[in-house]
């Protein structure tokens, strides 16, 4: 076979993968809560709320979707669920657990904000049942569970809660435990500063009026990958992002600190002390340790795909 | 058949087409200079220099490399040479090109450096025949020049150095042309703003103490890519980047301007001003344009392909 050939016949099979995949990914997971399968999800009409009502009512469970206006309405609902899931946007979320309803006591309380101190403290608070935070670390493009992470932050109740994180184990979710405290710190990093800095470098780019069309023309891969990863943010919406941002602002003194780094560092390329920038550059590369070179290896294998793609 | 064996299929085919590929690889492109075929690559022991002495090898050329030790024992190469390529470190790159002795009228002069403006004009100071500098867009572990980006910048007398250019071309490189001043202006943000940056990012990342191992396992694909793209940096050598960072002191201006807009940014997260905020992501979402989309979806694939790694 010629490389022609071999391409149609790659390119053929992976399509018969992508059906039978679909095809796997439609079958029900099996419903792992008997008696009571009732559950309220709180903004379920929102993009990751959507996905939870799916899941659940292919699963067999009878999901309902409580929106502000139907509120009222619900109390019947919120006293049987075996479940209540917040999932409303960021800003809402702690306004929305402190006025709910009396839940039963054995219902499971839970929500999927990308915060996860106050939210869980607030839970704790108005609920004797057991509690948990999750925060689910994909975006909405996502239609299933299956390999995608969620983070676990254990409020109270564990035994109350384990058939709902074995739900999310069934559909294919990689479940990862963590402190909420502990959460925050970790997404301070993933998230506030990523996003914000990304957000700050489009700013620049625009500022400096870059020829976007010639600066991906000109690329390397690995540019045209970070231009991809910057770029990508601006097809999205903002509300996710600002939130993110703006909910915690003991992150401004780490952004500050980000600030005062980057410009020591600048220092020493002004005072062309080359000896003091490889001298950071190599403290850096012991830090990262065996992580660099396995990076390196992860992203290589990345950009090979990308030259495939061409 | 299913899934694991349509894997296993899939695998198998992919394993040959990598076989055919490098076959065609091994494949001697057609040497397009006839006549005097002997060519000296200046620095050709570094590692891209390297990449072009097997080529050159491969295609029926007799490369020359000649190192500092050597210079003194070749002047008779120099002068009958039908290219001299220098392809020694950026920062040893004008001294060099300075301290050539005469070469023949229609030895093609050419270099590979990271910046354009500077070595082209040097070129064509000392040399009277054809002059091109060209500078290719990819790292130390490509080993071929298959589908990468090679920018060229005319230097003169561009009739003369057609057949090198071709020859590359039938390398596979993808040649993309540039005035040397604007190269060096795409570069000033595709490459030393970029590297800066996430240096300053890791040195960051190392000062706040950042538990590596934490944050990888927490991530989201999106940021573990993202960590992954700086983390890359670190298994690799310092001293290109910081000769290409410390090789032109006009960037240090458009990197405090960075800091300044960063900094503008941050102040309407201190001032929990979200409006002016979305306001400035609305903005730059505009200024990308269409390029948004098209990022979000490249990395949209790239991301669904790192998890089929998984």
């Amino acid at each position: 076979m010629n490389l022609e050939q071999l391409d149609a016949q790659i390119a053929e099979l992976q399509a018969q993968r992508a059906k039978l995949l679909d095809a796997k990914n439609l079958q029900p997971s099996p419903c792992l809560k008997s008696g009571n399968r009732e559950i309220v999800v709180i903004g379920g009409a929102g993009q990751l709320g959507r996905l939870f009502v799916t899941q659940f009512r292919q699963s067999g469970y009878v999901p309902h979707v409580v929106e502000k206006d139907d509120w009222q309405n619900s109390a019947d609902l919120f006293a049987s669920a075996a479940l209540v899931l917040v999932a409303v946007p960021i800003h809402k979320t702690l306004e929305v657990i402190a006025q709910l309803p009396k839940l039963a006591d054995d219902c499971v309380l839970a929500d999927i904000t990308s915060i996860k101190q106050k939210p869980v403290e607030a839970m704790l608070a108005v609920h004797d049942g057991p509690v948990v935070g999750l925060h689910p670390m994909f975006g909405p493009d996502a239609n299933s569970f299956k390999a995608q992470t969620v983070i676990v932050s254990e409020g109270g109740q564990a035994n109350g809660y384990s058939w709902f994180l074995k739900q999310l184990e069934a559909w294919g979710a990689q479940l990862r435990f963590t402190d909420a405290a502990e959460h925050d710190r970790a997404m301070a990093m993933i998230q506030v500063l990523r996003h914000f800095s990304t957000i700050a470098y489009g700013n620049h780019l625009m500022h400096e009026s870059v020829d976007l069309a010639e600066i991906t023309e000109l690329s390397s891969p690995i540019y045209r990958l970070e231009l991809a990863m910057v770029g990508r943010l601006f097809a999205q919406q903002p509300e996710l992002y600002t939130e993110i941002i703006f909910s915690n602002k003991e992150n401004l003194d780490m952004m500050r600190r980000y600030i005062q780094r980057f410009e020591s560092l600048l220092d020493t390329v002004a005072a062309d002390d080359k000896k003091a920038f490889q001298a950071s550059f190599a403290e850096i590369s012991a830090w990262f340790g065996d992580y660099a070179a396995q990076f390196l290896h992860e992203s290589s294998e990345m950009l090979a795909y990308q030259r495939r793609l061409k």
